[in-house]
């Protein structure tokens, strides 16, 4: 039997699903990869503001994070790095604290001509919206806040404080994040819609950016075999590297949450770049590898033995022998978290709630999944003993071409992040 | 016994040789890269005008060349592609005339912290001038420029036609020269001083150039077991091309200059881009190839198979079978040339003259090479029927770091002219 609660703010999210959709698409039009994320995130305080939140807007520094567990070594100047935290207060605070995360930033869209439409041009086709980051993660954003607005339009208000942020390098560090952390927002758990088809996330792996700097010996190609190619030198390293990634699979290492998943950490040559001039051998080549590794990896362990396949990989060569290959770290050094690992009373209810506000939105139970991915679920558990529950809409291709978010999905998670909500935080009346 | 001309003419280029270096340094000073030749054409131009010469100074117009037996590719547009050239009228007439060939382009420095000092900033030291093009081929323009300075210092000049030409785009298509050609340039044999140590360049390769597009199947790497590396693609790809390259290597299939060369056409991957993000499973990469042919091989043979190699490579792997390499030709559609199968009065009178002068200048019988890279010495010798003889200073590190000139070396190369000048052309009083 349905509450009338829950049919009064399922109703609401119906009601509010067409401005919903509209406020998604208009989000994803706006190109918010790395260093370009200031347009979206006016657009986001422009719409809490109107909503009454208290807003937030502050670049991060460096200065206020570095020395906290979970930071990231940073690829570029923070200039343009704005979050944007909305924040409503309640009047009788009686009930529990909540954080509804999103990231604002999204991957770049990669060669326009492999995409069937524009991807910063959103297009709704077959119930999916198509776009970049329409997925990863801004359907999330859209769900968490027209939640609130389904509460809103019945009357009520969460009965503790809500603290809804809009973060930047979700997909590079974590940075963002970590800098809500550092400008003291708390609370009795977090919810980040990330989109895992709805199934809620119990472990999610650690992921550990590095580039190799590779020098060579330049000559002239007519001498070729007097010289030393940069590019070509990286290929045994590559090797190497996936021999390295192999070892980290096995059976052995792996951790519960993973037991059953054959290759869950994945070694990714992402970039590369070498050389000047065709007709030279090319004395230099840079290339960008992310690795996972599993909950309970000790980062500082996991660089080491990178660092170490690598060298070893390039005493074999020559020329790298006696130039070795430069490592360099500039984005992710995440942990890995698991909130199956989370035995506190405040994880169980939490967990609790959303089981419920899940099987009342779906009829179905809530499945777990464990994910081979990061989010920035790990600073709230790992580093603000606040349980992280990640549970979001059913999206396909993110970081590919043609990414697209599931529309009837994002309405149910709103429903049940609606229904959470209520719960977890309590009402009061507006 | 060294004739009284002979000794007049070394006197001059010995009077004229601080000149020529500093000649040298400000030209090498000019970081004459594709596409920013123009200060350095400025510069010889000015110097040729003040000597008299009728400046010939125009814009490379494809519209010229494009149909030409020789003409390569473009890489880019022509705006800036600046040829000069200076010529030198004789009054009698009675000699045989002449074009002096050099290229005012130098390919990129690379990454400056490689190099010893600026590369831009020529220095000497030892007996050596070091900067990006001081060899290849700046020195050779002022072995031309400074050997008939001393023909003037003298009082005489060519008794013939001269055509001292100052061309682009040598380093990556040779179309500077070509159009030289097609503006209507002609003389009875030319005379390049690349930088091959005082030796006879009696044959050289041809070369080709070719750009790899290959295309991947992105995904987050979360999932990178259902996604498609495109820089990982690439990796056998260039293990075939390095096949390729090995049989075409084979002895029953090289020409009689490199009969004795066990690996005379090396393939270089040169350059090597691909990527947008390092948790991105990359969705495309790009490559270029520069590989050599031998004299007489044909390049529309060799184009054919070295798409064979491409695309029978990339039928291996499950997601290029169905989106196989795109491969794009810009740059080099050199073909080789042998002086040494010039059997001609003209070639044979050419090279005695220059065997003449060497020995004189040196004391040295002049040594012949069969070099394993191109030069513009193809246009004349294949287009144009005129022998065209490579010769010029010793160099160092061409293409690499710390590129250096033998000054001494410039100084018997321009004596070697002055003597090849006043023989070949016949000389006039001033």
């Amino acid at each position: 039997m349905r509450t009338d609660l829950e049919t009064r703010l399922f109703e609401a999210v119906d009601a509010g699903f067409d401005a919903q959709v509209a406020f998604l698409s208009e989000l994803t039009s706006h190109p918010s990869i790395r260093g370009q994320e200031q347009s979206a995130q006016t657009f986001m305080a422009d719409e809490l503001e109107r909503r009454g939140f208290d807003i937030d807007r502050w670049q991060i520094d460096i200065a206020d994070i570095q020395h906290l567990p979970g930071f990231s070594p940073v690829m570029g100047p923070y200039d343009d790095a704005i979050n944007v935290v909305g924040t409503h207060r309640s009047q009788t605070k009686t009930g529990r604290s909540l954080i509804l995360n999103g990231h604002i930033d999204v991957v770049p869209a990669g060669p326009l001509e492999m995409w069937d439409s524009p991807p910063f041009t959103p297009r709704i086709a077959d119930g999916w919206l198509y776009g970049r980051g329409g997925g990863d993660m801004k359907a999330g954003l859209a769900s968490n806040l027209f939640a609130l607005d389904a509460l809103t339009a019945c009357g009520i208000a969460p009965a503790a404080d809500v603290f809804y942020q809009s973060v930047v390098e979700e997909e590079c560090t974590g940075n963002g994040a970590l800098a809500c952390l550092a400008r003291g927002y708390r609370a009795d758990a977090a919810l980040i819609p990330e989109p895992f088809a709805e199934h809620l996330v119990t472990a999610q792996l650690g992921v550990i950016w590095f580039q190799v700097h590779l020098k060579g010996l330049p000559t002239h190609v007519a001498y070729a075999g007097t010289g030393a190619n940069a590019i070509e030198a990286a290929i045994p390293l590559i090797a190497a590297l996936h021999e390295m990634e192999h070892r980290w699979n096995a059976a052995e290492n792996r951790t519960d949450d993973y037991a059953h998943m054959d290759h869950a950490l994945n070694l990714n040559v992402g970039k590369f770049e070498g050389g000047d001039w065709t007709s030279s051998v090319p004395a230099w080549s840079i290339f960008d590898v992310r690795m996972a590794i599993f909950p309970g990896q000790s980062i500082d362990a996991a660089k080491a033995e990178i660092e170490q396949v690598i060298c070893e990989a390039a005493r074999d060569n020559d020329f790298l022998r006696n130039s070795l290959p430069e490592i360099v770290y500039h984005g992710f050094h995440a942990e890995g978290y698991a909130l199956s690992q989370d035995s506190s009373a405040k994880a169980q209810s939490a967990i609790a709630a959303l089981d419920g506000a899940h099987r009342a939105t779906t009829g179905q139970t809530l499945e777990r999944e464990a994910i081979t991915a990061t989010t920035d679920a790990r600073f709230f558990g790992l580093y603000a003993d606040t349980p992280a529950l990640v549970y979001g809409p059913r999206a396909e291709a993110i970081h590919g071409f043609n990414e697209r978010v599931d529309l009837e999905s994002m309405r149910r998670i709103t429903k049940a992040t609606a229904l959470f909500i209520a719960d977890w935080c309590g009402t009061e009346d507006l």
